[in-house]
């Protein structure tokens, strides 16, 4: 019989080489000791069990309903939606405690282009300059969507008259809302605000919506949205960065009632072709579906779930289930991408949008290994993909028991993102984005990935190991 | 210095426990001689170049278009189609050495419930039991779809009043026609003749029909299906028995077309309502885009390959580029699968229809590893998906540069399926299909996985060696 050592190595690859050189088996093992000081949090100091706080908010976000009922105008559905007020991505743009200035000041170029775009589409003002000045005046108010019930992808600019999807959560009486996506190209949510970027938002408020609120509401029930993410995560979309599934999926649904609906043949063309010729059509769709979702695990004792990531284009920020309202900021990053001809990193402004509310709800950036044609826009591989899901399971308190992934023996997503764990791997959430230009006006210059600012999760540590 | 010495096992598992037991590293190759006398056949008898001729087959077959122009009649459109003509799946019937008997007597009970429903559709016969006598009179002529360039899935049974899709090669001229697919439950292509598939029959003629000739024809330049199918293998359908991507992207793709050309929304809702609840529709466009990829490629003197691969319900038969027109024949195999509840393997009617034109065409089981879903309907895991590919590779001579499976790092699917490596392996394609009950008049009960019988492929190789 022969005896054999082996050996994990948790340490330096030299030490497994200089085993190894030995003939003994080595097994290296990926561990990284987290840089921050952070022993496992299990009880508040009130005492309330995290574990199980965490679990009831991800079976919360797991067991929500996500339902289109309908469309409405922003100032008649939104709560809390007045004259003159703007909504934009991310958290409040005045709240970092470094931050000086007001909104419009703190205001990064994009998110400047697409308020001045509204400005014009609402009537406030006929020329760019104008519009800069009516913002900069203090006559307009800004608020975070996120604090309306609503989100927006990039610079998720609402102003009163814009048209919007209605989510609700069946299962919770919630609901959110989202503008509707305005194609590629010039568009206001990377800032653009043309003459033909304000035409288009006229046109989808005159023709687009009305034909869509229309359809939805003349099926009994509406149009169960989460249930169109399951079965698009089945079909190659994780529903953040890639929608072309969830897009089909949605036209296929829709159709038949807007056929039924629609007064004439060439309209109802057009609304179709509008949304068949957009595969992000889909993306306006999943993000107010994962607001529905996650703001009912909002307000859950002691839980250090994240239930809003989102980026201003100057600062990111969280807020997490047990500190309700509270958000932790940190400056947004920088994304790492591919730039369209003609531009390049010093063009790029810093990472912006609610969209990461997807990750926030288990799908997006956690459901990557369902979505390897992701990976070709940076350049990766297919495992890339499968990498980066795995890793989010690590930071992750539940597995989503609907959104499943094939590729892996559908495994339910990482669900329910734990800012305990992230402390304790070091480990950020993964995003992958859009990338607008800095300068107000110009719009998309590429897309690329990079992690959310670990310091927002060790911010949202410390103020719930405070509690 | 340490010398190790490394076995590599190609025969029995046995021999590397035991080298294994002496502490010495081994690795199993998975080795399976050919059972059949096949060394390599590198020239025909008259000199011809076998590898140069098969890399033709597959650059003829890779590089073909398959373009939906619009819809027809067959009487009308399809070549050779006469009154009283019924074309079925597969070879003919009475093709087989051992064969005894006319077709009629040959053929399985769901092509004969097939025809029996295809005889009360033409209006040739008020009853079932006069189908199955005019039938049997021998004043009907049964022949294979193939012989009209045109493929039908499962029965396969086309009669001549049935409106068929039109898909042309425009890198070659030549044409493929497909019968419109019926949705699931009773229908004629899985034996059943019942009043309700006659009728559902009857509104595809005179309803759908025209709504979709009228919107392919309004369409410059028609539908690129090619260019679907490749978007769908992202979408994790192989397009053979998940089509549910292809459906998806049809209807987007249709849609406008249809709002502009149908005169009433009432019927524009019910055509796209009837796509919409049939995710394999799109099935009976992907079979005769193959048909008509492959088509090109017949008639290559030297080319080993095949172009057609096709069951009866009694016979499976292929044909290769070398030797057009000539069948090779052997017994349809028996479908290992699930079965719908109340049915069982007893009630099971061997393998039917032309459905394996996607495989011969570089997609279908080839593409697998695409549609990891589909192993859930025989209870495997997506790595079995992934390892049928894969050996899929060692029987294809090329590999797709526009069918692209995003889970093998987008690699092009296997190509050019190559009866001397068939030999040679000893390794026959794996089909995957439906299941129709082996009586006429019931129809589909159950879903499974089986290889095609490599007699056809033996036969092939030795009629080759001869030449």
């Amino acid at each position: 019989m022969t005896t054999t050592n082996r050996v994990i190595n948790i340490g330096l690859q030299i030490f497994s080489d200089s085993i190894r050189a030995q003939g003994v088996e080595v097994l290296d093992v990926d561990f990284r000791p987290s840089p921050f000081d952070a022993p496992r949090l299990a009880f508040t100091q009130t005492g309330i069990d995290i574990e199980a706080a965490n679990a009831e908010a991800a079976r919360r976000i797991a067991s929500g309903k996500a339902v289109l009922i309908g469309l409405g105008i922003a100032r008649d559905v939104i709560p809390g939606m007045c004259d003159k007020m703007i909504l934009h991505a991310g958290p409040p743009l005045t709240l970092r405690q470094d931050a000086q200035g007001d909104a419009w000041e703190r205001m990064c170029g994009p998110v400047r282009g697409a308020v001045m775009g509204a400005c014009l589409y609402e009537g406030w003002a006929q020329t760019a300059d104008e519009a800069a000045r009516l913002a900069a005046s203090g006559a307009l108010t800004f608020e975070p969507c996120h604090h309306h019930h609503a989100v927006g992808p990039m610079a998720g600019v609402v102003s009163p008259s814009m048209p919007v999807w209605i989510i609700e959560n069946a299962a919770f009486q919630n609901r959110a809302f989202c503008t509707l996506n305005e194609g590629l190209g010039k568009v206001l949510r990377f800032g653009a605000f043309a003459p033909e970027v304000v035409a288009k938002l006229k046109w989808m408020e005159t023709v687009l919506y009305p034909a869509l609120d229309q359809a939805v509401r003349s099926i009994v029930g509406g149009i169960d949205i989460k249930n169109l993410i399951a079965q698009a995560l089945y079909m190659g979309d994780e529903c953040h960065n890639r929608n072309k599934a969830g897009t089909s999926l949605f036209v296929r649904a829709i159709a038949p009632a807007l056929a039924r609906t629609c007064a004439d043949g060439e309209t109802l063309a057009r609304v179709i072709e509008f949304m068949d010729r957009n595969d992000h059509f889909f993306l306006n769709l999943s993000m107010p579906a994962a607001k529905a979702l996650t703001e009912p695990a909002e307000g859950i004792p002691g839980s250090t779930i994240v239930t809003t990531m989102a980026r201003n284009g100057t600062d990111f920020g969280i807020r997490i289930a047990g500190l309700p309202g509270q958000w932790f900021v940190a400056p947004a990053g920088m994304v790492k991408g591919l730039y369209f001809p003609g531009f390049s990193e010093a063009d790029a402004n810093p990472d912006m949008g609610d969209s990461t509310i997807t990750e926030t709800a288990g799908f997006g950036g956690m459901a990557m290994a369902g979505a390897p044609a992701i990976v070709k826009f940076v350049g990766g591989v297919p495992q890339d993909a499968i990498d980066a899901t795995l890793e989010m399971y690590d930071i992750c308190a539940s597995e989503h028991d609907t959104f499943l992934i094939p590729a892996l023996n559908f495994r339910g997503a990482p669900l329910g993102i734990d800012v305990r764990r992230i402390v304790e791997t070091g480990i950020a959430p993964r995003l992958n984005t859009g990338i607008a230009h800095k300068e107000p006006g110009i719009g998309q210059v590429g897309a690329g990935l990079l992690r959310a600012p670990i310091e927002c999760f060790v911010q949202a540590f410390e103020a719930m190991r405070g509690t």
